[in-house]
């Protein structure tokens, strides 16, 4: 044993050196500075936690939204519209802020690649403010008249500001922190200013946001609501503007960081990141629910079900199937992104855009699965219901598509070789794109239709969808040889090229 | 632009070249059979995905005990037994078993490296199951003298061993999807054989279970809490065993995977992905519930505080000084994790369990802040809520500290140089994890001496703790000059030759 685990030892060692020297050849000379500074640590793990603690925070406001008691009596209707105005709104609002905050900080984290101690502390302190910017919304939304919130609101993002402005004047003053790009090029004081202005545009702003709440309230939401849309009005405008004018020419330096531009790079790590994390606590939001409310009272249950556990149970049945429903649709949602990001080389802006919206609809799901096993059989609401539960697996499923689009635009640069227009897998991984909302989209139409078997339909549909994922490469491949066979029967089938294509196809069409 | 991206292409895609090339030196031919697979995919996203579902639901049983209200009234020694009794009861018990499901998660996917579609669903099935478990078992625990409970409980295991199995069975099937060394191995069928022993020997016991809850219920749960105290029961047997014969000679072949040695390896980056996010939910979950109840009724505003909204809020003081308060401990707990695990180059399998330990206290860390905010200044019930605090904040450390004592026992495999005993970095290590138990004592007895001054002290020390940690590293070099300056004036100074050995020590310490 002991032979064994030395040579693993060596062996992870050697690759750790190999890593080592590999990053010392792109960093130049300066990575020795950091080498020599044990208290010096790689910032993977705490950009994980931060990633964790933003995608609950992100979530968290579906809570008051899942947890509104619908009366069985009072049509849906009438009461989804309270719903709507009020906390939907606020959901989707808080979901918005804080990825626009998540989105800053990866941008920071892309500047300050390598973190100490003291950095580390303020990201901690950052973080903690950021988990309270959903709760200063709520008070702002349904205290509008008051300017509490609005000035609790923007008192966070000043200090988050601060506080981000803080760690990087530290890393500056520390270079060995910084990416290697940066530490390498000859314009850290232009960097350094841009960053910070940059950094300081939106504190300010919120800074001039509570001075108008003291003296002229109404303008101080205009600010706010300029400064939450600015970024993707600006951004749709420039996307615009390249398109008709072609594309505009800006230096490298600001490129790179901080440039906004749809092109932006993102990083790829922290998109999954985030994504898994909301996944993970929308697939386990009704069994938190569950957990918590469902296990029925020993008392109760001697009283009102005769001591009959089972009886009780299936008073909560609903709720198990709605939890068992809603884990898995999200768990194959989550599945779809997992195989579309394994061909995803590099994530820019844009699609992290479009993953954002996707995301803010997987947060609704649990909740409207819960609504369709709320209801009685057959009751208008539970149609209703299960008509919302298609819409939002619908949009949930189009963003992901539209994110494969637009990775399509520029697929030289942004997908793996096998997934492009005529690829090998180009097929199959749209199949998979398009399994969700054309499934969403059937169901919600013969709903339409068929009104009074709309459940039976349903819950069919849950049962077809995961083990249409588990044939789906069977399945596309009759597909593709029945449209073969259909137009072009005497050039030979796509089957037998793949066989060939396979050894060929490698990474090294994307560098040659 | 172009020139520039292209460049970072070019220069992405030479790295991931000679990371394939690296990886098929070492997977010897076989990887060239996954290679031609595209539906291969590496687990990394899979397992994260996992460790997050894993982490959100160990956490969850916390909830019921959080909301079990305590009225100001009666005594909370009182309230505290039915708490202690039950509810802490479950919450330890799932925390336990879904962290024994979450081991074998890891000694299931340290054997199988890359997936595909299909093991991705039968995994999000597997997910689905143990998600469950801790409903079933609070089922069980609400109504014990009910079979359905260990009936639901036992067949969810059952079920779960199944999926495992068929997983393993897949895998071997395929070969190029198995862990490197097994590939290469010529004991294939030995290796399946022993893994699909282990892997059923729980669900046997489950059916076993099954079948006595038909008969005889008590001998059901004998044989349950045979099963999940089995492996720690016959570890420390092991242990002891080891110690007092000497180092047992097992085969290789069962010493790599499923061995269930304190020193059989797990996955490091699984168990601080676990962590993270246990981490990140303990730190969210008093923000969850601020979120949903405390944003107060714009009518009852209206009514009880007469349109005060600030004296709305006061009286919500106390759970946002809670929130504060409990961020910032388990933020700076995970801070402290993140440190010790940045120093670890191996994990095993004793220090898993260690660091079980220390997360289960983490979680109770919420509840015990809300709870010294919930009284009266100087009552009773003040004091002990926050002696409570003191305790769990002192085991979830000292545990932590454990593991470091562990690690340090075999530190030429476990730990980096730099931390060894001796080492540049071991004072300063030691510091940081003796920091929070210390604190933690000291507040306690102090609170134990000047009981009426309590909620002053232990203030104060949420102030001081983070400053601590800023400057520790200070603090550290002080007392160790001093220390030095007090025994051995005459030789030279630790810190003048840290300068000097710096450059020396190095990785290659291990290695020769």
């Amino acid at each position: 044993m002991g032979e064994n685990e030395d040579g693993e030892i060596i062996e992870h060692h050697v690759n750790e050196e190999m890593e080592k020297r590999h990053l010392t050849r792109r960093a130049g000379s300066f990575s020795e500075g950091a080498k020599r500074h044990s208290s010096t640590q790689s910032s993977h793990r705490l950009l994980a936690y931060s990633d964790a603690l933003i995608s609950i925070i992100a979530t968290v406001m579906i809570l008051p939204v899942a947890h509104t008691k619908i009366q069985e009596n009072e049509e849906l209707k009438e009461s989804l519209q309270q719903l709507l105005t009020t906390k939907i709104a606020v959901y989707l609002m808080t979901f918005l802020i804080v990825t626009v905050a998540w989105a800053a900080h990866i941008r920071l984290f892309q500047v300050i690649e390598r973190i100490d101690d003291c950095l580390a502390l303020l990201n901690l302190a950052c973080m903690m403010l950021i988990t309270f910017l959903p709760y200063t919304f709520s008070l702002m939304a349904a205290f509008p008249e008051n300017i509490l919130g609005i000035l609790f609101f923007c008192g966070c993002v000043v200090v988050i500001g601060l506080i981000q402005a803080v760690i990087v004047l530290y890393g500056f003053s520390q270079p060995f922190l910084l990416n290697d790009q940066i530490q390498v090029s000859e314009n850290l004081a232009f960097y350094k200013k841009h960053i910070l202005k940059v950094i300081l545009r939106v504190p300010v702003f919120c800074f001039v946001a509570i001075i108008f709440s003291l003296i002229f309230p109404p303008m101080a939401y205009v600010i706010l609501a300029f400064v939450i849309f600015f970024p993707y009005i600006s951004q749709s405008l420039k996307w615009c503007h390249s398109k008709a004018v072609g594309r505009q020419v800006e230096t490298p330096e600001s490129m790179l960081f901080y440039s906004y531009h749809p092109n932006e790079p993102l990083s790829k790590e922290r998109v999954e990141a985030f994504s898994d994390g909301v996944y993970a606590i929308v697939a386990t939001l009704l069994i938190l629910d569950i957990c918590e409310d469902n296990v029925p009272d020993p008392a109760e249950v001697q009283h009102k079900f005769n001591s009959s556990l089972v009886v009780a149970l299936q008073e909560f049945g609903p709720e198990f199937l709605a939890y068992f429903g809603s884990f898995a649709t999200v768990g194959l949602l989550w599945f779809v992104h997992h195989s579309l990001f394994m061909h995803v080389t590099k994530s820019t802006r844009l699609m992290g855009i479009l993953n954002t919206f996707s995301l803010a609809f997987v947060g609704g799901l649990p909740l409207a699965y819960q609504l369709t096993h709320e209801f009685t059989r057959n009751s208008h609401n539970e149609l209703e219901a299960i008509q919302i539960s298609c819409v939002i697996i619908f949009f949930a499923g189009i963003f992901q598509l539209a994110i494969w689009v637009v990775a399509l635009f520029s697929q030289r640069e942004t997908l793996h070789p096998c997934v492009h227009y005529g690829g090998q897998d180009h097929a199959f991984m749209l199949a998979k794109l398009a399994l969700y909302p054309a499934v969403a989209l059937g169901t919600f139409f013969i709903t339409c239709v068929l009104s009074e078997f709309s459940a039976p339909v349903f819950h069919l549909t849950q049962i077809v969808v995961p083990v249409a994922f588990l044939l789906l490469r069977l399945l596309v491949r009759v597909a593709l040889a029945v449209l073969h066979w259909l137009f072009c029967p005497h050039r030979p089938t796509m089957l037998d090229l793949q066989g060939e294509e396979d050894s060929r196809l490698d990474f090294n069409d994307v560098v040659t």
